[in-house]
């Protein structure tokens, strides 16, 4: 029976991608390019975002608002401001937090070095912590275009939201005035009498889940929170409603793809970490060091990765062109045979560290010695000590030693282990397995 | 910065907690008496199960539907039908699939020794697929009970529904007919208009989302699906609004938690495998074999996994009363002092197979070796030869070497390895290094 189900979770019936289909969206530090359509990006008018992450854990007492919790050792929310941080076109990220916060946040920001975002304290209800936002954008100093023209209003707790649809949101509250992200109900919506009975359910097609981001001329948004009520800002939720009520603003309303969603519960954590670890372990680069030998083996794991839907690259080093590839991918295999290979990997650790490759996400390192001596050992205590000082830059060293075989079974076996062991070790970026020398 | 970020993703302000609080529901065979309040599971008349996992995955050609996703080797509706068979006062589970997965959905029953299920195949639509399955119970002719009394109708991918909430289910649906799972809106609901401009949004105090598990009077569905249309199976969505309109049968409501959940993409399936791990990693027993030397190391290891949160146990070994401890935990260290442990591993592992613990999640067993002479090896073509052999019987064994050191600094950061790469281990249940001799 086994033969018949599918072994890799990955091959579902989703209906639409959860995922980022660029995943540079939330990858890589570089601005611009991103991959948008040719003539998408002409956004020529200063646009800026907030980001209310006001939950302070208040109600739940010491424990992490879900902004804070770690996604492989980095907050939530520093995905989110990756996100918008990456776009050429937006100017400036205002993230609202609560009072108590503030400090953590400029910890964040300075850590993973966020250059365009402002921090500013919220208020007490959801409205007044966005008023706060957008009062703080009025005249944006931080900007030489001055007062935005759009504001993005998200929730700093959907970290995949994509350019493209940034850039329709956008483009549609500079039209319009104002515009909301919409999803489809996941589950019918139904009416309820006061006696808990049913009352009738409604008709799914008419109706659509209101998401975010939403955009807004920066005039209506900031109109519509003048003229508000207090009991607006205390019990109101949506600033669509808020700006069709004062400002007579009829927003448009954008479908927008799976990859809005929100991180809400704990599970939620997982899902968003395994996207992570997803998009980090779509490319492989393996290093030779120019001996045939490696090139040879490389050649033979090629085939088994590319079974795994791995993008591969097989080069002799890391000088002249080929540091490009350094930016390419978050995992590197370096051979070696017969030696320890420890110099070559301590270069590579800082070629990665020089390009910033290890700030946003943790780099694996995957040292793969051929030893075609009997009994070949690979100096497992210089390994440990190596991986524990990369562990610190956020490099993630193993060591896997595979022993020559004349039997071809036997090296075939050795070798499809190398492959399983590799691409568990990149899936699972554990920290705790660092330094350990693995036998194929 | 760091120390002010709670380091641990499971420490976080969720509202509500999003898995069984008894994690018996899913993870144990036996059934009865799983930690229901007393009283609460007086059910003294025949209930079914209705399972519809008709999904086909027609619409996007190979792929798997997600009921036949693995979990840790196991598919999902393994899971959910799982959960339904460990209740007492439920007899039969009828499952409803696509009659190109019949095959497929026996070969699962009997892999994993279902013993309450029926397969009928499904209709076109999920209302025929519904009816099939009520129509299957007519005479329930597994049971010695007869007809059932209350059919539960639920989705094959909402795998963690708990006993209590089905109980409430079951109860309401005898008193009144019909009875469904409501939960509150995740998101504000609106209405567009045709043009897609926001017409309003629907004040949320007002509407639920309707959600799975429902449960009718059997006479009350039968006749329902008696009377209703082709339209009504064609394109009708609610068995609820089907007893309404046909049967007059006002359907009471029940707030459900958020254990309902359904997965739905990609990212849930990593979610639901996730609360299936953590709920694994709960607990770990520890078997000295009788030496004090292992003894002493099995105490200051207690400190640091109880920092983990996780239950312990400190045993001798597996005989006697403390054959029990077989039942308790998927997680159990084995540790030796200067020699192989080989033979109490294998009796170990015949012990969990005896008990049936490895046919529905795999067992971590990691054996801990300890050296108190200089430079002595752990015999790893031996262990990694056990390993293998033991994959195939859904026990994964890892060795961890642990050299001792009279300096007591030394002594202590091993130690606290062990317990970091045990729990990375136990958590993980990664096969790719099974066999492995990992050093602390």
């Amino acid at each position: 029976m086994q033969e018949l189900i599918e072994t890799k979770p990955s091959v579902m019936s989703s209906d639409e991608p959860d995922r980022p289909t660029q995943p540079g969206t939330f990858l890589s530090r570089q601005t611009g390019n991103s991959g948008l359509a040719p003539g998408a990006g002409d956004v020529d008018f200063p646009v800026c975002v907030v980001l209310p992450a006001g939950g302070s854990g208040e109600r739940t007492g010491l424990l992490t608002p879900k902004q804070f919790c770690l996604l492989l050792s980095r907050p939530l929310i520093s995905y989110t401001i990756q996100t918008f941080e990456r776009v050429s076109w937006i100017q400036t990220i205002v993230v609202v937090v609560a009072k108590e916060n503030m400090d953590l946040m400029a910890g964040i920001i300075q850590r993973f070095r966020h250059t365009k975002v402002r921090v500013v304290p919220g208020g007490s209800t959801r409205h007044r912590s966005i008023r706060n936002g957008v009062l703080a954008l009025k005249e944006d100093e931080g900007s030489i275009a001055g007062r935005p023209k759009v504001i993005i209003i998200h929730d700093a707790v959907r970290p995949f939201v994509e350019e493209d649809f940034l850039y329709k949101i956008t483009m549609a509250a500079r039209g319009q005035g104002a515009a909301g992200a919409i999803r489809p109900l996941v589950s019918t919506v139904i009416a309820t009498t006061s006696e808990g009975y049913l009352d009738h359910s409604l008709e799914r097609a008419k109706y659509r889940a209101s998401e975010m981001p939403q955009g807004f001329a920066y005039d209506v948004i900031h109109e519509a929170y003048e003229r508000c009520t207090e009991a607006d800002f205390d019990f109101g939720t949506e600033c669509l409603h808020l700006v069709l009520q004062y400002c007579s603003t009829n927003a448009k309303l954008v479908e927008g793809p799976p990859t809005l969603w929100k991180v809400t519960y704990k599970r939620d954590l997982a899902a968003a970490e395994s996207i992570v670890k997803d998009t980090l372990s779509q490319s492989l680069c393996m290093i030779t060091g120019g001996r045939e030998h490696a090139r040879m083996l490389a050649d033979t794991l090629h085939k088994a990765f590319f079974a795994l839907q791995m993008e591969l690259d097989i080069i002799p080093d890391l000088t002249g062109d080929n540091v490009r590839y350094l930016f390419k991918t978050w995992n590197f295999i370096q051979f070696s045979i017969n030696d320890s290979a420890l110099d070559t990997i301590e270069t590579t650790f800082q070629a990665l560290e020089a390009a910033n490759q290890t700030l946003l996400h943790p780099v694996v390192v995957v040292w793969v010695n051929v030893s075609t001596l009997d009994g070949g050992a690979s100096e497992p205590a210089a390994i440990m000590e190596l991986a524990s000082a990369a562990k610190l830059r956020n490099i993630l060293l193993y060591g896997i030693h595979l022993q020559q075989s004349k039997d071809p079974e036997c090296w075939e076996r050795s070798v499809s282990k190398v492959a399983e062991m590799t691409s568990a070790l990149i899936r699972e970026r554990s920290p705790a397995f660092a330094g350990q020398l693995l036998q194929a």
